[in-house]
């Protein structure tokens, strides 16, 4: 658990962080998150949450938050005082405290609340394992690109999964195809041996572990193409496996009770997940 | 402005009215709210929202608020805390508090916060002349019926009106049909006389006025009919208004930058609007 909080400028004990009722973020889920991953005490892909974030905060239109200087100062604090060496790190800004009225309020400034906790990486049994993914219509509004904490679909799916007995719900649109897990990026492996996922569009997050992956993927010259892929397509794979922050990169081995091919994680998969730790080994 | 906020079970002075940086309405807009009109320092239709309220809890299988008797105790005590005669009382309940996690928290319990403000009548000159509203794409979720918290489309939808100089933006589905507005509920009486509202589907909310509305409409044996209609139409009605706690009826005479029929606030309109508020001053 987070012990201290940076909560709008001051650094507090978790049990009194707390933010205004008319935070928008509140009221309006009106504002934007990032989750980084910590290993070894460092930040892995900081950039690329750094350029993620500042789009989300453009396409909401919210101005006036930290600039990334002293706002990666705020993390690396916020990850000391915890004494976080393995974890993430989690940072949320709103538009700000205003009387509660849906346009935008003329004289806000963003609130940013950062948290860290200590976690273990993924458990190794599932990584083993590999873990079941369910399909549930993806109801979600239509600017899923933008990492907004407006994540009430994304509870409810996940919430699904478990109920289910999976691991995660891979989000199916109105044409039959999926864009994502509920918090994480879906990827197959198709039968000759192409690996595949959504390219980044509206209608999925653009997460930094699919970035960095697919950095990964490049740099090896693999067979890659950035297309969606069906249901049916993902239950004829030869392997399949999602990624986020918190999961890395997880083969997934059953979709809606059906094993991907022999039910066993996919040979790519733990290769391409070992080329993957490699960049995260480096990177942080 | 809300003098003194209900937070938790505990009256405090609005300045100090916080919540948890955890509280999952935070971190997930895991939560639901109602916004009450209040009228000679009663509540308008509380019936009405009180029925609704339980609906979209339990939509999102939030558990364990208050139930209806406290509930009403702590809206009373708030509007008199706050001395409201005319204005509204806002409620909010989120899932709780508890370490971030997608999926549903084994031991939260809901939280509570209610405000109340004084607020004046809807502004008689908009009243008079009637309001513009533009139309935009709807790109928000498929589960509109559900009140949730999670309203940054209707954040954005709501500043875009406002930059086109318009009082509302009227939303317009895949097919080319008007939802409804972005925090209110959008009519027409078509060229033969018969007034429309779409139906409560999944891409509305049921607005407490509309219910009322639509009570006052068959009291009065008016031609109505719940159906979608499309830009095209509301553009070629003989008049057009839109419904919500806080702007009872208010006229609408143009529809992106044209004017509806003459341009003037439509006759039945202002009937309604009569009926609509001796309805109010009946029921507060």
């Amino acid at each position: 658990m987070s012990r201290i909080a940076y909560v709008d400028g001051v650094y507090r004990p978790h049990g009194a962080a707390a933010v205004h009722i008319e935070d928008r973020g509140y009221q309006f889920a009106d504002g934007v998150y990032e989750v980084v991953a910590v290993r070894g005490g460092r930040l892995v892909d900081e950039g690329l949450h750094l350029v993620r974030l500042r789009r989300s905060l453009g396409e909401l239109r919210i101005e006036g938050a930290l600039d990334d200087a002293p706002l990666k100062l705020v993390l690396r604090e916020v990850i000391r005082r915890n004494g976080v060496v393995n974890g993430i790190v989690y940072l949320q800004i709103t538009r700000g405290i205003a009387p509660r009225d849906h346009g935008f309020p003329k004289a806000a400034r963003p609130v940013m609340v950062v948290t860290a906790r200590q976690s273990r990486p993924a458990n190794p049994k599932l990584v083993e394992d590999g873990v079941p993914v369910v399909t549930i219509p993806d109801i979600r509004w239509q600017r899923c690109d933008i990492k907004t904490i407006s994540l009430v679909a994304n509870v409810l799916g996940k919430q699904q999964a478990r109920e289910a007995g999976a691991y995660e719900a891979w989000m199916v649109d109105g044409e039959g195809r999926i864009t994502e897990g509920t918090s994480t990026n879906a990827w197959i492996v198709t039968a000759d041996n192409q690996i595949m996922t959504r390219a980044a569009d509206a209608a999925i997050l653009d997460g930094v572990t699919r970035q960095a992956l697919i950095a990964v993927i490049r740099r090896g010259g693999y067979n890659f193409a950035e297309r969606p892929f069906t249901v049916a397509e993902a239950k004829a794979a030869r392997e399949a496996f999602l990624t986020s922050t918190t999961a890395d990169l997880m083969p997934v081995t059953s979709i809606d009770g059906q094993p991907v091919a022999n039910g066993a994680p996919g040979l790519l998969t733990q290769k391409l997940r070992a080329e993957y730790l490699a960049h995260v080994a480096e990177s942080a």
